[in-house]
């Protein structure tokens, strides 16, 4: 149940506004002025004026500023623009978010399939759905079940469970690495590097947790942003590579150092622990950038995806690189 | 110095624009009709007017609708409305956005510390301010040095460069972890408990850190929405003391469960490990409370101190808790 309602099934039409002023080519800018003030229309919506055909086209979109600094005889069809920018009914209230943001539009006509004018989005629509986008993405991304309520208006019992749902989850997945570590036992045991590891198991888990988010949140806001396309999935994952090899390097020998130097860690111990360190990061740059596509390509929230379960995966991941490593040194 | 930009510098009067009509009181609503074609003003800027005395202290705003709508003969004192919102030149950007969406202002005036008109907000640049601050929390909130390029703008070293300094800091805080368990070495090989800690702490610390991000997100967020104030922290301390109750006491519960009819632990065990669990989750959620609310009064940004931090503290307390919970019982 939790997860059926990441299908988006905002669109645009849920915020339209049928209110407008609807007018036609050949008026001129005088008798259109008088229309206007004859409308009655109480909102914002009166600022653009829709230029329609008999049939409900959409022809053009005209500035009321546009409209008041024209001469009073030329006419809406050669005042009006008709490059302009508009959503069907069906598209995602973000697709209406973007466009208003790309073009600092104050409103965006909705068209049916056959073209025709049903309805307007206002700004101020627009920013209470990149609130809500951006909080919903925020809650999912911290594995809680979204809500429409404010923090003041939940109650506690809601509160806890819109929280349990994917603790419960997270908690499941997080006993698979309790029954990796069990499996192993025998090797932390006999091996020589075993207090090591069992020690650094935290340190790496985290580093690759840390580093996974970092990714799938710069990815996620992209996405959220419409500054990345589905054909740029490619470039964005080499990106990540070259980035998480600099990262991994990086972060790999700053803890041999450590581990030499302040931890006093013999050079096969450090080595051991430094190269899992830098698999990890490698892995969770990679699994970080791939989760959140991998959710889009299903239709599901990339925030959803991403978020809760990626520090499950990259922990299972953490502890398969260092068990391998160890028993490949061992 | 990536923590000193997290000091909020961005004010309203950054995003104001001098673009503007303003009028007096004894106009005729004909008057300012004319006024308002004659202005040659090109921008949204013309669908708000202000009202303001000889000295320039704003009276009152009129939006254009209202004027369209009136008679002639009208002044605009009378159509004007007194009772308007304004934020001053120093008002942090994110005031001014939660201004506008509250009231559903397509622009804001701006005033200096005598009440002088100065200036206007447009809804447009409060879309992109609002964007700007979301992003900044969400690259904050995943120990990312916030950026003003996209994804796409970035390159490899830059991505780098972001996401190493946090990483180095949470690493080092991940190694005191490791400190931790290698104090405890001597418990973990001598108690009969040991083996089930072990493979038990990446559950506790996954546990803790989800549940005390769950907290953490929904304060940050709600404090950035401006649905709570300082004077409400205790209530919400409360709150979230309430809500880990139940959370806490059911997550145990269930590994209670789990750990006697699945893992095959004794009860003993099972029942330490859970109450580290409820412990953990306890102590999780008042720290992911606890830690926004303080950078608010350091004047940090309270997403910066709870996203990257709080795993590193939670992981240090799920610790704790579990080494001394095992002391107590062996």
């Amino acid at each position: 149940m939790f997860i059926m309602e990441a299908i988006r099934e905002n669109t645009a039409g849920a915020i339209m506004t049928p209110e407008f002023v609807r007018l036609r080519e050949g008026t001129r800018a005088e008798e259109a002025i008088r229309a206007v003030r004859a409308s009655g229309l109480d909102s914002d919506a009166l600022y653009t004026l829709y230029i329609v055909d008999h049939l409900d086209h959409l022809l053009g979109v005209l500035e009321l500023r546009t409209l008041l600094a024209a001469p009073g005889e030329a006419r809406l069809g050669d005042l009006m623009d008709t490059a302009f920018t508009a959503v069907r009914m069906n598209d995602d209230q973000q697709e209406a978010a973007r466009l208003v943001r790309k073009y600092d539009l104050l409103s965006l006509p909705v068209t049916d399939e056959q073209g025709r004018l049903v309805g307007a989005v206002g700004v101020n629509s627009i920013v209470d759905v990149i609130e809500a986008e951006d909080t919903r993405d925020f809650e999912r991304m911290a594995a809680l079940v979204p809500s429409e309520d404010g923090y003041k208006g939940s109650s506690v019992w809601s509160l806890a469970w819109r929280r349990l749902p994917w603790l419960l989850v997270l908690m499941a997945s997080a006993i698979l690495c309790a029954g990796l570590i069990q499996g192993y036992e025998h090797l932390l045991l006999a091996s020589a590097l075993g207090g090591v590891m069992v020690s650094n198991i935290p340190m790496l888990m985290d580093t690759g947790g840390n580093a996974g988010s970092q990714s799938s949140t710069l990815i996620i806001r992209a996405m959220a942003l419409g500054d990345m396309q589905p054909r740029e999935a490619g470039a964005a994952l080499g990106k990540e590579f070259l980035t998480s090899l600099l990262c991994g390097a990086a972060l790999g020998l700053v803890n041999f150092v450590r581990m030499l130097l302040i931890s006093g860690d013999t050079a096969l111990e450090a080595g051991a622990i430094s190269l899992a360190v830098f698999f990890t990061v490698m892995a969770a740059n990679a699994i970080g950038c791939i989760l959140p596509m991998l959710a889009r390509l299903l239709r599901l929230d990339p925030a959803l995806m991403a978020g809760p379960l990626l520090t499950s995966v990259v922990d299972i991941l953490a502890l398969t690189i260092l068990f391998a490593l160890v028993t490949a040194m061992a």
